[in-house]
């Protein structure tokens, strides 16, 4: 068995622009140990959407995932981005292996209620199989997980890529200490928004509080650093928020 | 190690069609023993391909496989039937893992020469890993594969299911004996091509030339005949061509 795991998380960000995928693809191939790969889906399947005329629908602010936008995404996710990460990772060296959560049934899903908002085909990480991904793991093997789930009865389920990095990553730990990297699109968490400089180091359970209280920590980043902080809590080493162009840094903001 | 291997190969006929698609699963997970399914896409590719526009190019009536139509063919086969297909063997108890050749490096393929036509990203195998095969086999999954092959070097190529089916089945060989099955939409190669119950029951190197010389096998059967002879003739144990209603059965056209 490994002496340790690291898991990446990629967003659309990454996958959107050729060059930058092409790198990060190389560096992530380089990193050294056991590894997992994580991404979302990017822009593409909202175009694909749009070019389909596939009526989108938003219900606070978030898409409702319809039978038509659930077989594109899990055309575009667990097919076209899956497979090309995949190939690209195989070039560099490093032997991917794509697995959507039906494949193996690694990654089981629960649809979410459809009270009080029904979302359609969109899940909730249920169970991660500890053992195949170790299995997997030993085998030399580097899995590449889309975003896409399954419910176990024949439903594939649209998740959300940052939970799937989380549970994959608690899965993971239970094998051998574990760190996950969210790859964002700035340096870390920043004292100053304005200051791509001003990167804080070091998040804990008891250090975020006040940083949430003052509005350093806020929007979109206070459900990143919860869940980080629930991660850690549960089992995997850290939780770094870092720039996908550094990935091979020792730079971000680490929650331990 | 497994004491025998069944290698299945779907076509449009079966994927384009639910409730058959449906009842096939169910037979298919409930084959005893080992076993690999290799799929066609179906109409799928084609009607997305229209919706979005692309221009279909055909030469000496085959399709060219141009950028926006690899992207395509990974979506549909890859992505959407590859996913569906393994979700609804998993519903069925089946414990099914999708695979491009790209995924673990498992099947690679050598791009078709531009000359005399340039057919774009289509591909023919080149080398299949069978012990990666023999290694998912033993940990009792069952190996889906879409006709998406890969290089090794970045670029996904499209490859034609039979012989997929027929090269998986060749490396399945090295493992375990192991038999081939052609699903058809008739019940096998018929004597009288207007009557179903006419089926004959085995064909054999010795048998065959009589049958290609009076025109019982003719047209698209020729390529799949003399391609099942090459298969067992390198160590397939044998090749059966049976209706897709009939999996179970054993009923059918049996090559050795």
């Amino acid at each position: 068995m490994t002496e340790r795991i690291t898991v990446v998380k990629i967003g659309g960000n990454v996958i959107d622009d050729a060059a930058a995928l092409k790198r990060f693809l190389g560096e992530f191939a380089a990193l050294p140990g056991a590894k997992i790969l994580v991404h979302g889906g990017g822009k593409l399947a909202t175009r694909l959407a749009e070019r389909l005329e596939l009526e989108v629908r938003m219900v606070e602010g978030r898409r409702i995932t319809d039978k038509g936008m659930l077989d594109v995404v899990t055309m575009v996710y667990a097919g076209l981005v899956n497979k090309q990460i995949v190939a690209g990772l195989q070039a560099a060296g490093c032997n991917a292996i794509g697995l959507s959560g039906a494949d193996g049934n690694i990654v089981t899903a629960r649809r979410r209620a459809p009270e009080p908002v029904d979302f359609g085909f969109v899940g909730d990480i249920e169970r991660v199989d500890h053992k195949l991904l170790g299995r997997l793991l030993d085998a030399g093997l580097v899995p590449v997980f889309p975003a896409i789930m399954h419910d176990g009865r024949g439903t594939l389920l649209n998740c959300n890529a940052d939970s799937v990095a989380s549970a994959v990553a608690l899965g993971a730990a239970r094998l051998a200490p574990t760190d996950l990297i969210y790859c964002f699109e700035k340096r870390g968490v920043l004292r100053d928004a304005e200051d791509e400089g001003s990167v804080i180091r070091e998040i804990t359970a008891a250090t975020y509080p006040p940083l949430k209280a003052d509005g350093t920590v806020s929007k979109g980043m206070i459900p990143k650093i919860e869940n980080a902080l629930r991660a850690v809590e549960k089992g995997v080493r850290s939780v770094t928020i870092r720039s996908a162009e550094r990935l091979a840094d020792d730079s971000g903001t680490t929650i331990r």
